[in-house]
């Protein structure tokens, strides 16, 4: 099981996250590609980082909004949008090749993220930016995402992710962060949540039933006041019930 | 010989040159990098034309100055300096490899190209970002220039570029462009001056004394009304005069 | 009858339409307010010469999004849409005022401008912005959107505006650009709709029909090629048939 | 005795600063205008809170420069300078009024404040687009400054400030912050250090003679870890020593 974060979030003089923290904590790290987050040093630092500690590096492609930190949706054309993500990819990955690494997934951010589980047309916008740039890039999403069926229809690998801080449908789905319950804070709750992830493939719904979650890699947040207290907990969760944890990239 | 020339400086709604025929003249592309000019798509389209006539990609690297399309001197520190240039190599690159190329040489812009010419920390800060890149990028600058020396410490190629254009002082400096005379816009005395350039090695000062220019490259302005008129007389007039108009890289 | 244009669109080096020349033909100018184009001497520029001219000054808001032109939908809240409003009308109006003049009305731009005809909470955004700044302000817009209801619910002077170069649609909408024969260019035709437009109150839908449309201005464009020649067009049909153009607002 | 602080700091998810405290001890804010900091929300809290309490408004106007918190010199012309303040001016003011208040001076900030002391053709520039804007408003900057001494000449109300918490040299200059001992931080000092400011017109220079200070405000630092609580301390030192802490605009 992988566990990822999103990273490399400051601008300038704002800070956002730990990165130093959650870089001792995750195997993948998302990094921000300076639309919704990340300045250049901001990225040269968290790819050093991260290359340093052999944690994998994802590019973190977004909608180009600062103010809205990517998560208000644009609506760009698919070939704008395409187009934008390419320019993500490359100056991305320039930093990780510096640090001594590489990109080695693409993972949509924000309003994109959501964007991409139901839009067909951005969901292969995103796909072809990445398999254009490097055909060995796999792409992290949801199960059953429109984006993971691109990512399988270009023969770039997808890779499912699953929530242990959130709270699911009996579908399957994301209870959505507007209703109450739908953000889950106790570690010790969301440590047991993603050791049963791991384990067993399931997790129990907001309504009690259990659903399978089909996931290689698990999704701890950074942004939030105890994000790094919370991953921390899943990660020692998930190394204490002898699940090996480990990167999705070679 | 080669001839290079700004290319790639349109913006969404805002039309800026004519790519396509330039595109048919110079041997060397400076596009620009999304810093002072040049949406993803604009990118994509200057790469792609580029990559299929076997013009030479160069980035034109700038400080992120939109408004004042990189004319304005922006006081980043040398670190700054080096992530937002690695930044926007790692950009443009992404454009030149999907169609089919790669970025070949960097060219700083605007009130970045006149900084590195005698401010050695930005000059460096410049080729480091480029030497860390790629080791086998050239540098294009004015000959003797704090650029072109950084980038013969530091082992990537310098390549002194000459202006048939501009006005020379007795010194070999450019005539200010705030001066009456600076520029030339006759296309049979610029065309001249070119091959003199490429024959003989010397230029007209504006004095009436003859300078000793070095050059392997003579840059093409893009963005004038009479500009492609210019450049193909410039072109015209080189090949009729049996100079090998032809990139500088390999 | 009103005519107004789009003006105030250039943006640094970039030019885009002809100010000048159509501010001697319109009598409102919506002028741009710096996000989707216009930098704060462009604005000058253009608010010192419509006053100049005695030509209303209308503030063109925009989703923020230069590279789009503000083109593209921004999923905007309705709050922060408000607070962007107001934030364009002081900005603009203090151009106006140094010019001599103060802004007029309000015209939502491009993406806006369509989302705020069915959308009444963006629509009571964009309202509440102008209300609280200025209750004296009219607001520009199709007849029959939100925008406009939510003008008159909130004491705001409605103006609905009619397309002299756009075709129309039986129930009074219009055709949109992705068809075929949506935008008319023959300056004849287009004069001819807009004197019938001022003097019947109705055009000739692209079915045949003919549909009433009750405008208090008409739209001129501004910013494809042979926008001034056709906006001359339409002004000189009708002063020649006797329709009084002048300014709606006071 | 005026005490005034830089507000209105955060930019969408990003926060800094605690400007519902700061509020409650100065009693002029200095706000962002959108250039180097504070979105059109920020802009909006920042000036309602301000209004609530009484605080007065100054427009802390900026280079465009969000990246570098406007702490980077751009080399604007005047004419782009005045032009950029101006649509500053007025994109504060509306939320100003907005919130029942009204801007009631300018004040430079970071690079912009720094090259405005010495620059006089900047300063000039700054000062032109706040008399053509509002001849009542006042300009708050350092004493002796270019900045000063042009809105004295333009008949604008000049105010000198002084800093408690940073060194000064013999001549009555600041201490560079790039050296050791610039900037203090012991609650007590500095706030000794303003009242003697306040009672005495003089502060204790580095080199350990005494300097006078003619000032009618004391800035006080509002984005470091411990501002509010040396920002408390000051204010808390004038009251107890009788000083009469009001805004100095009416």
């Amino acid at each position: 099981m992988d566990v990822n974060s999103d990273l490399g979030e400051s601008y300038g003089v704002w800070q956002l996250g730990d990165d130093d923290a959650m870089l001792d904590i995750v195997t993948s790290a998302n990094v921000a590609c300076g639309f919704h987050a990340g300045d250049p040093s901001v990225l040269r630092a968290a790819c050093s980082l991260a290359a340093e500690r052999s944690v994998a590096i994802g590019a973190q492609v977004s909608f180009p909004d600062l103010l809205g930190f990517g998560r208000r949706h644009l609506a760009m054309s698919p070939r704008e949008l395409r187009d934008a993500v390419l320019y993500q990819l490359g100056a991305l990955d320039a930093f990780a090749q510096v640090g001594g690494s590489q990109i080695a997934y693409v993972k949509p951010h924000g309003a994109l993220y959501h964007a991409t589980v139901a839009d067909g047309a951005l969901a292969t916008a995103v796909v072809e930016a990445a398999a254009e740039y490097d055909p060995s890039l796999a792409v992290l999403g949801l199960p059953a995402s429109q984006l993971l069926m691109a990512a399988e229809r270009a023969g770039l690998e997808p890779i499912a992710e699953a929530f242990a801080d959130r709270a699911y449908l009996p579908d399957g789905g994301l209870v959505s962060r507007s209703e109450a319950g739908s953000v889950l804070t106790d570690p010790g709750d969301v440590a047991a949540r993603a050791v049963r992830l791991a384990l067993d493939r399931e997790v129990v719904a907001i309504d009690g039933s259990t659903v399978t979650v089909e996931a290689r890699s698990i999704c701890v947040h950074s942004d939030t006041p105890g994000a790094v207290g919370l991953a921390r907990a899943v990660r020692s969760a998930l190394d204490a019930a002898g699940v090996g944890v480990r990167r999705f990239t070679g």
